[in-house]
């Protein structure tokens, strides 16, 4: 099962690459500085994994300390900077990445807690928030409603991935490889599923005028 | 005073439900979906509290681990999905519940923070974290300015409060329990004063035209 | 070098109450209430350092236990709500101050990350972080987009400030007070300088039109 660690590391790297192009293309959509451009796609990048870092008490955060994930956020940055055009046409692969880095963080976020000793809950909470922090506080640092909270098939696609990963965890006779497999592939399916289809959660009230504040 | 502490979880539930409410409602009015709504309702009913639990070193937060809480923030977001006309409609009884949960977060906060071994200060402003730490991440994910920082006399009871436990921790002839209902009742007393009849905290130069960014 | 340490502590309490009386200002402008003024300019002095001792273990922060900076924020509110015409005429010597807060809190934000044993990458991440952290929670909560993400060279500064802190503890012969003083030199005129003469971050695509969401 070496390789397989290795293939996650990879598309781990992947995923984080995703995230920061997510976040440099948002921030350089804003008009923000260079400086502003790689801090938010370090912040989507590693974000939510430093969340969790500092809820299960690993410290110092993986996020700040392996050099490998500010320098993929720190490529993913220069690329959008200077190639910005090139950036928006390769729309599609970026999203497909995204949702490697969600299917990837929400299972390794879970694995992560459980590994720290902590129960099936907050292996789950954790696994989304390593999964949709970053993208939240991208979000509010760009001063808007999280794009999470308002629509898409993302968060629940986290949440059904790190579930699986904790159901597993109880279930002795299932190897944590493959349960993260399968986690894995839910997650991600689900996700492309619901980018093909434009699938969204129910808004409740939609057709009624609350909407005003 | 097994009973007292049995009241003090069942108020503490209640004060849960509260605030979790007054998340859901403020993420349906602005249009969330049903994940948005669940995830601001549990932010509101723990955000302050899982602050807190970092700051002092109690590792996982509470707000994580414990189902009680993630199960009652969730009732209250379906009751808001499903029945809003209703829960519009129990809106004093929100107010008073919450008012009941501040007081309850702010003693309880102070006191956590003490029992840890921290010193008066720490005490205070994670009591009043606590209280109003939720609300705050609301209204920062809601795009927002925090409603606390603008108006009502909400944080300012949960500072009271919470310096009253921290006053009673160095007087130690009182007994703890009572501490917290005297801290209790003040804080409780006076939110529901400032509500009745809407007592502000001044805004200072509200009358001349400073008020352009 | 006893009376250099003397001398880092005055300045970390000038630095404290400079960014105290930003956030007290900057939430004045917003029409906030007292309290709200007070807890942005404790946020703005003490928001950075406490994310800074979260992520590096040290329970509970500085920024909670230490009574001097409160009091310092508080004085800097109180000066800002009854003095507001005076402060806003000390806008150059709080700029002044500013700088020296930002140098300060990053070259000690580095020093106290490698203090607990972290490596280079943690310091200098969490030397920015120390140093900026609180400005960018003011402006979440006022709800606006950090002004250092889209301009001003102020980040950049601390950055270097930092990286020469964590430079200088890998080359053994150079006490480690040199480094400090260096680090603070380059980074207070690097401010100084970028204030005087107006320096900006380059603002990719700025000559476009892709500044709509």
């Amino acid at each position: 099962m070496e390789e397989l660690h290795s293939l996650f590391y990879f598309l781990e790297l992947a995923g984080t690459f995703a995230f920061a192009i997510s976040g440099a293309t948002a921030a350089r959509r804003r008009n923000l500085d260079i400086f502003g451009i790689c801090a938010i796609a370090f912040v989507v990048a590693c974000g939510g994994g430093i969340i969790r870092d500092v809820c299960i008490g690993a410290i110092p955060p993986a996020g700040l300390t392996n050099w490998q994930y500010l320098v993929v956020a720190l490529i993913a940055a220069a690329l959008t900077i200077h190639f910005y055009p090139l950036v928006q046409r390769l729309n599609r692969p970026v999203l497909f990445f995204d949702a490697i880095g969600l299917s990837l963080f929400a299972v390794t976020g879970a694995e992560k807690a459980l590994h720290y000793g902590h129960n099936g809950e907050v292996a789950v909470l954790l696994g989304i928030t390593t999964a949709v922090g970053g993208g939240v506080i991208r979000d509010i640092l760009l001063n808007r409603v999280p794009v999470i909270l308002e629509k898409e098939i993302y968060a629940l696609a986290a949440l059904i991935g790190a579930i699986i990963v904790v159901s597993g965890h109880y279930v002795d006779w299932i190897s944590t490889d493959w349960v993260a497999i399968v986690a894995l592939s839910v997650c991600f399916t689900l996700r492309i599923l619901a980018l093909h289809y434009h699938w969204n959660l129910p808004v409740p009230g939609n057709n009624k005028t609350d909407s005003t504040e």
